[in-house]
């Protein structure tokens, strides 16, 4: 390891990594559309549609806890986050391929339950197992999965595309899966050590459902492709509202203004985030691992989003880049959206 | 987890685990053509060529140490074992996703000498970064590669095409790789403590080249291509030689004699084996690393691949499953492969 310098990485901020390691890189083939920086890899095989590419990494300790996330819901929402990646992308996944890195205490029994996740989800998303690796960790899980996709050349959707007054659109709600998370870790350290005890869950199924088996919006990008809507932009929100808007506002070199009374928020978050002192608003721009889509669409549009059968949600609109990202609260103040939380300007 | 019942992993054996977890997935995308079981799956876009995609993991501890492997070769070499993996199915990679799993005693200076290492390899192979993720991790460093590739449909070489009778090739030579970690090994034990000590390498530069800054054989392909050769079946090498030829008699239902004296093993293996009492042999045939690639040919083809340029070796041929797999030592005795190590019958 280097030991002349050492610049910590937390220095270089929510996109600076990224961004620093792979802007040196220079594109050489004709077949690579899109690189780095979006949901998904666009590649050009010379096929009538584009091929989409994306690759996700689930690191135990960091993205899952094995002492309350079964394992079948783990392969099962590990697919859900590959297959959300190709549907930002306006396009449909059909292969995924699944590396391992399996610790000394997981037995073949555990790695069925995680396959039998990875195979439902397969089920329902209509994909085929393609291949992968499997590899011993002398340290924690690890799962990281390539999803492959197509997408017809003139659909395919970055999220650089925004325009000037456009309109953001969400699908369902936010900050449910982040409040799921809550609970089960409330529940863990209640039960920690108490053999055979029975959690508290009634009344928040939604919550845990949005964290142990999220959903992937297929339905709204063939509702899309039914009403012959092609957003100007679009982006899975699995790092939360304001990160994700962020990003939208950087490549398409726009502002955004969305208004907090439009901001789509369940009831049980609502519930839940009183008990535990979490504001929900917060959970609900900054949570994550809600892999809803963000898009945009021009103005003349509202209409048919509007009537869309799956809770899309107009929440806000396009701005001129120099007036930057921010949330306007019912009295009309505006509050600068921060990748991690927010502060008042 | 599962605590019902408890199977371990390793009763499973060498093939068993990936056969048990990926058995139960039924392909149902017609463009799937090939999916688990060869070095990468074989997607059909609709373009002229088929897709090939492989992926790999590396994990700090098991794949690398980083004591003594520096994070430039690191990543070099991850990107080395995913072209080999598409050059193994006959074809050329193209673009390549690197995610990370970032420990936090690692800084920035540090991921850009592994991005370095992986940009002088795009370099070398005409490769694109065309994404990735990046995550932090509680334990070690993790680095899964996903490689693309494309490869003509009629040129497409799988692991089960091989025929009675067919040729044994391998390129370059086998063993170097494994006495290179074991010679870093070494010195790691014989340094420990001592402040800037100079490690003795001197006249094994051959072996810590194999196993640092590996090589993917991509001029063999092109030579194949030139010769207009398709080999009947392919596989690249990275588990070893005995591992590697049973996969592919599995796979083509054959079974094969390797000569001992026809193994190409470089004389620093033999005089490193000799000083650390490793058995040469067992280095060339289990060691593994070395990412070269065996090939079968149709018999005919003997003079036009002994005429190649890069050290291909004819090292036996093909015969009835019946037969087993085994080498023939010089006094003509057969002893049956193993994917660990081999034994007398």
């Amino acid at each position: 390891m280097n030991t002349d310098k050492r610049t910590e990485i937390a220095t270089l901020g929510e996109f600076g990594l990224i961004d620093h390691l792979t802007e040196p890189f220079v594109a050489r083939n004709a077949s690579l559309v899109k690189g780095p920086g979006d949901d998904a890899a666009v590649i050009d095989t010379g096929a009538d549609d584009y091929t989409l590419l994306s690759t996700d990494m689930l690191l135990e300790g960091v993205d899952f806890d094995l002492t309350y996330f079964p394992l079948k819901h783990l392969g099962y929402k590990a697919v859900v986050v590959g297959c959300s990646d190709i549907y930002a992308m306006n396009g449909h996944p059909t292969a995924i391929t699944v590396s391992i890195g399996v610790s000394a205490k997981l037995s073949v029994e555990d790695l069925d339950d995680l396959y039998s996740g990875i195979r439902a989800a397969c089920d329902d998303y209509g994909i085929d197992l393609a291949g992968g690796d499997t590899r011993a960790s002398v340290t924690g899980l690890v799962i990281s999965i390539s999803t492959v996709g197509r997408v017809a050349k003139e659909k395919v959707t970055y999220r650089s595309g925004a325009q000037l007054h456009d309109l953001i659109c969400i699908t369902s709600d936010l900050g449910a899966a982040y409040l799921g998370l809550k609970l089960l870790e409330r529940e863990k350290i209640a039960l920690g050590g108490v053999p055979n005890a029975q959690p508290r869950f009634e009344g928040y199924e939604y919550l845990l459902r949005r964290q142990l088996k999220p959903v992937a919006r297929r339905e709204v990008i063939m509702e899309l492709e039914a009403q012959g809507i092609v957003p100007t932009s679009m982006i899975d929100l699995s790092d939360g509202l304001a990160s994700e808007l962020l990003h939208v506002c950087r490549q398409s070199k726009c502002g955004a203004r969305i208004y907090l009374e439009r901001i789509p928020i369940a009831r049980e978050v609502h519930t839940l985030a009183e008990e535990l002192h979490i504001d929900p608003v917060t959970a609900a721009l900054n949570g994550g691992d809600d892999h809803e889509l963000m898009f945009t669409v021009p103005l003349a549009m509202q209409d048919k989003v509007m009537q869309f059968g799956y809770g899309v949600e107009v929440i806000g609109h396009i701005t001129e880049e120099s007036m930057g990202a921010a949330l306007v609260t019912p009295d009309g103040s505006n509050i600068a959206l921060k990748a991690q939380g927010f502060h008042g300007n």
